[in-house]
């Protein structure tokens, strides 16, 4: 059984707004639709774990999953305070059976079914995969305000989400995070740790984590352009 | 005397166009214009020296410099075949007495003047400056399609331009490299590898390189909110 977990607890207090950033609207619909909407169309998907922020979850029981009968979702729970408590919080309430999961920010609307695909098919193979891309400029690591190094392009990716884990090994990578006080907002960060090998697959340069209402008008220029979850 | 090298001499082969992507037209003209618009108004910078690809140099003189009236070009010369080359190109042409250099990629139209004003003032009390903003996601180091590291994010910048730099030193490290056979698409790497300390100031997020479709509909996108290069 193959459950996703989307993440969507932030307050979204960065972003300056009252309503916190995945539900804010674009293209007429709250920016959490979409990444529902593409992980209930994936076939390798069975069912949807919704984190949301605290008191939020009848409004996307209403206005979201059942406004636009996403049918896949199977629970509805609130958040902690740190990204990494709202996926345990999602961890904890996954259907029994489950082997496999997909764990995916809520503010990256534009993930496609097949990067989607591409992610759970490689861990259900390794273990753990996440989709990564090329940096688009030279990146340098930076001590005190001047460079410390410029590190070699072609060996760095910038990594997205969904990432996708066998659920005995992000359980246990969980449990050991908690238990040694690591905090990370990368969830394969919490497998290497663990010793495990997390495989990158090629992601998709359009799944843009919305963090700025830049990003936001970029994803509504996109999506006026047609179905891009689909692509 | 300060020299701004604005380098738009790519082929632009990649972006799947018969003509340049510098030249593509966005906002009703060609995207090398803001660039140049924005160093041009910049008080800081004296004069513009333009690369720009082999035999595309009246094209430019014509339809760019004289038709926008940009009135702090001196020079429009023919690129090589790397970015190395036509930077250095640009080099060669600097007018005499030149003292702060400036090297932007004319790739990148949403350069503002604060960003141009903040460089060229950190290069000239340290000797080199680059524009530098936080990476959006995780950075993980890759090998054979396997994680080998999770990069401290808090410690990484990505680098844009300008990069600014004296002289002296930007001359001596283009020898350096030329000598040394070492080529690289970031000018201040070679200015590290002469043992220069390059000093980071903030960038922003907005000046983005055009490297994509998306991209430039991005750029379409914030050129039609206002005049994007003055904020």
């Amino acid at each position: 059984l193959t459950t996703a977990i989307i993440v969507a607890a932030g307050a979204g207090k960065r972003f300056g707004n009252q309503v916190p950033k995945q539900f804010l609207p674009v293209g007429g619909k709250p920016m959490l639709y979409y990444s529902l909407r593409a992980f209930d169309r994936c076939s390798d998907v069975d069912g949807l774990v919704v984190v949301v922020p605290p008191g939020r979850e009848e409004y996307v029981d209403k206005e979201l999953v059942r406004r636009y009968n996403i049918a896949s979702v199977r629970q509805i729970v609130a958040g902690g305070n740190e990204r990494q408590d709202s996926v345990e919080a999602g961890l904890e309430v996954v259907p029994s059976h489950t082997t496999l999961i997909a764990i995916h920010d809520g503010a990256r609307p534009l993930v496609t079914i097949g990067t989607i695909q591409a992610v759970l098919s490689a861990a259900d193979k390794h273990g753990a995969a996440v989709p990564g891309v090329s940096p688009k400029d030279t990146t340098k690591r930076v001590l005190d305000g001047k460079v410390a190094e410029t590190l070699d392009r072609s060996s760095l990716v910038c990594i997205q989400t969904p990432q996708a884990f066998h659920y005995d090994i992000i359980r246990r990578a969980y449990k050991k995070a908690y238990a040694e006080g690591f905090v990370a907002t990368d969830d394969a960060a919490l497998v290497e740790r663990l010793g495990y090998t997390v495989h990158v697959v090629q992601g998709d340069p359009r799944n843009v984590k919305v963090t700025t209402a830049d990003d936001l008008a970029f994803v509504e220029l996109l999506l006026a352009e047609g179905d891009v979850n689909c692509e």
